[in-house]
């Protein structure tokens, strides 16, 4: 089994510091909805954004939308071999049934996101709960748990995998800087797939193809 | 060298036979732009699609984002060992430089492609040329081409494409139906990947790391 964390993705409602800001009321107002249920996204609120703190990275919704869709569809998930977490930067869980098939349209996400962050409660087919990242690694319990970032050391992920029965990876679902949750400490390898930074869909899509390759 | 074409691809421009719908207007009168300058849309337009040829699979400009955005940020990619390519069902074909950096952003992807349909004429990185399936498989000139359907062979792409220094493969960018080009008499070989259909990113990315595989 491949079990895989997106972890401190920038997914959250718009916060109370610019829920006022005219921007952000338009698009709420436009949506009919008030604007602390509306989705943070830097795509549309970059002007009222420059006020957060993190504000350059904050908003990313379409980042766990890109991983999602390419991790929900993978041959792995369709043999029940994966199973995929969001995790917030307000730790909020987020765990997707391999049956969940996802609106393509980033609009369509983004409102099921908004609900579910909203209302606190998940749906038939994903989850909710408020829990850590450690909290979550605890209950996957799994034989290894790999990191993966561009500053860890460079290995070879389907080496790492080998002869592990179930393994965790965690993988950044914010645009740049570090992860804010202790990955370190949670890992037992913190590992670079390639020298340079990649996207997370890209990690994503190396480590389901080097769990496949290490059985 | 993999190639990958991205074949009868649904994207193009609103048809004259709906261009006078009012909600197509409306849409176009929103963006400012003549509603024939607009990309069809199947999540807007699905009404006035109705009246359409084949109205239940066009209109999927999605298909063809999400596999571009998957195959430009890989690592194959990076490395200069892929090239891709967008064919339409209009015989369009959308050169992509591997340092292409798409917009994450279906809408501004969209923009990109309404430029180019439009003007009829490439950016910098994005080629445009008017070329059927199979002028562009005798420009390509692979040592192998290889079909990806789910009416085809059950194979391994692996040992399909072993001993082979360029590799073409033909994907269907489109969500139902079969291929519209000739591609069983363009092919060496018509392979299926899986027992069931897949979307065309999971097609692709089993394409990327078969032929990484085979190397």
């Amino acid at each position: 089994m491949l079990s895989i964390v997106i972890a401190d993705s920038e997914i959250e409602l718009v916060p109370d510091e610019i829920a006022g800001h005219a921007a952000i009321r338009r698009k709420a107002k436009r949506r009919g909805k008030p604007p602390a249920e509306t989705l943070l996204d830097s795509n549309m609120d970059h002007v009222p954004m420059r006020r957060l703190v993190d504000g350059d990275r904050r908003g990313r919704p379409d980042i766990a939308h890109l991983c999602l869709l390419v991790a929900l569809d993978s041959i792995s998930s369709r043999e029940g071999d994966l199973l995929v977490y969001v995790h917030t930067r307000e730790d909020v869980i987020l765990t997707f049934d391999p049956g969940t098939r996802l609106p393509r349209v980033q609009g369509r996400f983004y409102g099921i996101l908004e609900k579910i962050l909203t209302s606190e409660t998940g749906t038939d087919l994903i989850g909710y709960d408020k829990m850590n990242l450690a909290g979550l690694c605890l209950k996957i319990a799994p034989d290894i748990t790999l990191a993966l970032t561009p500053s860890g050391k460079r290995s070879s992920l389907a080496e790492e995998m080998s002869g592990k029965e179930h393994v965790l990876s965690i993988i950044g679902g914010f645009p740049r800087g570090e992860f804010k949750s202790p990955v370190e400490s949670l890992a037992d390898a913190t590992i670079s797939c390639y020298p340079d930074s990649l996207n997370a869909w890209t990690v994503l899509n190396e480590v389901v193809f080097s769990y496949r390759n290490s059985r």
